[in-house]
């Protein structure tokens, strides 16, 4: 996968001068790298390589870490952003002692079955703080995890939150637009504890980066309110220099410029896109280990070395043991809470609140826009949840994401539990999921849902990892009228379906939205949609007894006798098709009117519940205010489907479901058409 | 939809003073915003009020553009990035007599069946030059535009191609992770007839940017190698001034901040979020006419006024005037060229190109991947396409995107024909929709299939205004191995099929890879994805006479008696089909593969052929590494999926397709279990 331009230099088998203290751990890392990746003959040698001697003095003498316990809650997160190189990672975490990073799966790099996977991923082995790979990705999320420890530092005092976030980051997540994000969001809140080490080594896949970019990197942090040094990164007292100075910069987030060389061991691909991306082949690591002065057998690490990972693992124990005496010694209202929360266990009584907002809008049948419905939900359920952390990209008076209770965020006092992420959807989305991977929060946040787009690349990985990130998302279709095609969703809706273990809820009114707050909230390894209305819809629910939103889709309202059609619908679609039913019972057609407000929950549920649901009549109608990509899984090929054929326009949103032919009377007509 | 943080201030009704020249023209566009927005109730008055004086000027003293022939192709190109000001445009538009834009149509602004929708579209509106509104995408549409410009006057020369960029953008955009890519692609290539006009007002939607930004705009641009410039947005000497400074600079793109009031001339509201997306309401608008002495009525310009925005109008006939005379005068060769290529009409001879590669591979049937495929089309159709513009987000090794013809584009010499766009997906797909908009050429651009993510704003835009561009994406399934899950796309396909005007391609082998690409180009209104393998497969057609690739699906191979299974594959799986087809075969069971490299055409045929296609038989099987999601209406209730069931994992490719059962074994039980 090298490119075509990828030049190589003559051999040079002239041994390195390195460090004594912590050259050979390094190249304990750097034959690591080499070696499983010519197992795997597929991998990334060229980052390890380079970035050894800083890693190896980052967690000699600065992470705060303890393989014994590697979910310790106030261990320093270690993020590689450059994912690509997870050799260093799993090189890292075998020789610290990582639980079941054995041998065996750095020799099992890449292959089906092992922990040891193409880019790391998190739950798959431990020790991945988060899943990376997609470039600016970790970066991001670590701007998420530095929040964090400053939110649950605001509520749980220095004795239990107080840790730093470290990040390795390639020039491809720099180049990436969500970095741009991440690095303002992180310059905006100053950050202090994030530190980020940047492999600063010119080459990208294509060759010398010069090919594609010249930016000033170090303006470019300065000009997000960065603190910024510049470093030799094969020199390890300098970057351990670097990293003490950065700690000590408590205001700015910081960035480590190491000038390092792609691959360095490497006789003659070193400082070559050619060590990239690829294994290096038997005659190039020959030459490696004479130049690194390496006389091991593949996979081999000496004796001496494994003992001074050791003790470099060893160094966690004391402060572990410090923050358990200080966790025993807290409140314990404060400790229980503290548990709880980064168990991710929510703060009980919350349900009781959902509860007292359904039957309040049982009661009193609003005809109010989903959006509204779910801001009476987050009103019931802030206060009740101070783990709750919401947030929007600037459309919080559209998204209706923020109440009352809910003070922002600054800079200054991160006791607040509301954040303005300003126009930066991609980076909210990323950072959400560091939240969530960092543990004590379940964060939320808004945009437009057109606009998933955006942040689509997070939503997938939030999917993958398997965490609970919850995204809402308003003006959920033509529905918002004037903004025109560019703001209205057509295929947003399916193509979120499409992901898998996301959780599309497409809520009918303000009981369902309720119910499908309190499913998002309690799928602790889901990450879930709610796809929200701008426009205002009656209440179709009678009650929330049954919490019928869980089973994904249900029948509404019955057929008055036989079956004659059915009536499948989500969100403000399902009272047009309640009002078809109307007409079509009044004609003497019995219909049944199905709401289905998740897909993926429905599909989970068994077969007989389903075929129940939709009923025996082939005769189906599905209505939804927008493409119809997928709906054929529940109608059927003689099923019909009233809603778009492509792109919406600007108008008012009554006159573009006229205009779209997404009325009461096409409902009518296609359920008469398939009689 | 303004937020609840929003304040007004009390009402000031002082006249303000204003430029004799410019000022009354300048108010002619803030009243005319104010009384759409009115008239809509419904849009967004602040910024085209707080831009309206710069605006002015800019068109008033700089801008190239003839009203007669808004298409002429050497005029200066002016995007309203901050699309939610649409109102700034249309009044524009309208006071200088852009065709069709009436003031019956400002009048009607939102309005269902008038071009004047909410976010500037192109094509719906004369004038627009892209389509805005998602933030961050014009800007980035511009670098597209301005690389265009020096790209087609490398090949045309001055007197054909000599033209600015100019571009209007807000807070939000310069938020946006996209205008990092962009700004720092438009720094590369020191684009600079590029001038970018930044509305400097310190508000976004949630309030003071000072809420989620702390950015210095001016270090950041410059870090990017940008020339920066700051200026009262309400001087328009000043403007003006710093504009002729901006053309000044031609080695660098230029940004001038234009420290604006949103809103000016709103006695309450200005200067606050209150007045970005709302209507001022009657009150607000009577005080604005007192403070603006605009004593008129709504929708009312006095004559004087229009008749120097006349003037302003006409000041582009004798610029264009003389570039009649030099095309005209130019070598008729050359004239002919830049006319087919501006109207986008394919330089003759290509399809040539194509027969003969396709007669290549049909004679040696080489068992390669479709990217490998994919580069030998290329190979043959670069040299006899001077349009075709390639380029790939850093992954022209993998991509297969560069051929030996391409010469490679740098900031010094844009003769050549490929781009490398770093690893920026996103600021590439925006910039591609900016080239083709532009006219001239024909951009394509490659990246991983699973990184569709990121540019998929960019996509959707594409498909929205209806243009030809052409995404190269590769490793398109678990088919890639090793890398894992986070670079396997499984939901991709489908995420993409959902766009409306989207042509999604999956060449089943090299015959139709050639066929693809032919279809890519000629469907001049319409985007394509070609989704390509990594791994390699063998040859399944035996020519290319049929051209079947244009039917979007089609019978490959027949069931040999009556058939009693129809198997529906794409790309890498269609070869699996064939040979669970000659199991079934061999057992007895008349079995048919249908490859379906395009959906989208597939679903435009008959309902006669498609019957025919997809056989009388309910036993329908389908095979894709992807999830099933969308299938379900090829193979209807009873048929059956062999595919991906949710995301992949880490391994060789082969190892991979065992693990998910996506197997020769499966596809015939899968056929047995339907007969």
């Amino acid at each position: 996968m090298s490119s075509s331009d990828t030049t190589t230099k003559p051999a040079d088998l002239t041994p390195l001068k390195q460090d004594p203290t912590y050259g050979r751990m390094a190249n304990a890392l750097r034959a690591l790298a080499m070696d499983a990746v010519e197992a795997a003959n597929s991998g990334h040698p060229g980052m390890p390589m380079g970035m050894a001697d800083a890693a190896t003095v980052l967690f000699a003498e600065h992470l705060k870490f303890d393989p014994s316990d590697p979910h310790w809650p106030d261990r320093d997160r270690f993020v590689l952003s450059a994912g690509h190189g997870s050799m260093l990672l799993y090189g890292l975490l075998h020789l610290t002692g990582y639980p079941g990073v054995t041998l065996d799966e750095i020799k099992h790099f890449r292959q089906l079955g092992h922990m040891t996977a193409g880019h790391p991923e998190y739950g798959h082995i431990v020790g991945a703080e988060t899943t990376t790979g997609p470039l600016g990705q970790g970066i991001s999320n670590a701007v998420g995890m530095a929040m964090a420890e400053r939110l649950l530092n605001a509520r749980f005092g220095d004795a239990l939150v107080d840790h730093h976030t470290y990040v390795i980051a390639g020039d491809g997540c720099l180049m990436e637009g969500i970095s741009h994000e991440a690095l303002s969001i992180a310059g905006h809140y100053k950050l202090g504890r994030l530190i980020v080490l940047w492999d600063d080594n010119s080459i990208s896949i294509d060759g010398s980066t010069d090919l594609a970019v010249s930016d000033d990197q170090k303006l470019r942090f300065e000009a997000h309110g960065w603190h910024v040094q510049q470093v030799d990164g094969h020199d390890p007292h300098a970057v351990s220099k670097a990293i003490a100075a950065a700690k000590a910069v408590t205001d700015k987030p910081s960035m480590i410029a190491c000038k390092t060389t792609i691959g360095l061991g490497a006789p003659s691909k070193a400082g070559t896109a050619g060590v990239h991306g690829a294994a290096l082949g038997a005659k190039e690591i020959e030459g490696a280990r004479i130049k690194l002065n390496w006389p091991h057998e593949p996979f081999e690490v000496p004796d001496d070395i494994r003992a001074q990972w050791q003790a470099v693992a060893a160094r966690g124990a004391e402060p572990h043991a410090a923050w358990r005496r200080r966790h025993a010694a807290a409140d314990p209202a404060l400790r229980e809470a503290f548990d709880r929360q980064i168990a991710g266990e929510l703060t009980p009584g919350w349900e009781t609140a959902v509860h007292g907002i359904i039957a309040k809008f049982a009661a009193e049948r609003p005809k109010i826009a989903t959006r509204q419905a779910s801001q009476l939900v987050l009103d019931a359920l802030a206060p009740v949840l101070p783990e709750l952390l919401g947030g929007s990209a600037d459309l919080t008076g559209s998204n209706l994401t923020k109440v009352k209770s809910q003070a922002v965020v600054t800079a200054k006092d991160f006791s607040g539990s509301y954040v303005h992420w300003g126009v930066r959807e991609h980076g909210m989305a990323a950072a959400m999921n560091g939240i969530s991977v960092h543990g004590g929060l379940v964060p939320y946040g808004g945009t437009f849902l057109v606009f998933a787009d955006y942040s689509r690349p997070s939503i997938r990985l939030s999917a993958l990892m398997g965490i609970r990130v919850i995204h809402v998302m308003t003006h959920d279709s033509i529905g918002l009228g004037e903004d025109g095609p560019t703001h209205q969703p057509v295929e947003t809706l399916p193509a979120l379906r499409a992901i898998p273990n996301l959780l599309v809820f497409r809520p009918a009114d303000p009981i369902e939205t309720a119910e499908c707050w309190a499913l998002a909230l309690q799928h602790k390894t889901r990450p879930s949609v709610l796809a929200l209305s701008r426009q205002g819809i009656p209440t179709v629910r009678s009650s929330g007894a049954e919490n019928s939103s869980s089973r994904g889709g249900y029948v509404l309202a019955p057929a008055s006798g036989p079956r004659k059609a059915t009536l499948l619908a989500s969100g403000t679609e399902v009272s047009l098709a309640l009002a078809a039913r109307e007409k079509l019972e009044a004609e003497g057609i019995p219909t049944a009117v199905v709401s289905m407000p998740c897909w993926e929950l429905f599909a989970e549920q068994t077969h007989a519940y389903r075929t129940e649901v939709l009923g025996e009549t082939e005769n189906r109608v599905a209505v939804e205010a927008a493409v119809e990509f997928g709906w054929e899984r529940w109608i059927g090929p003689k099923g019909r489907f009233v809603g778009m054929k492509g792109f919406g326009a600007s108008g008012p949103a009554d006159k573009l479901y006229q205009h779209f032919g997404i009325t009461v009377e096409a409902v009518v007509a296609a359920a008469k058409e398939g009689l």
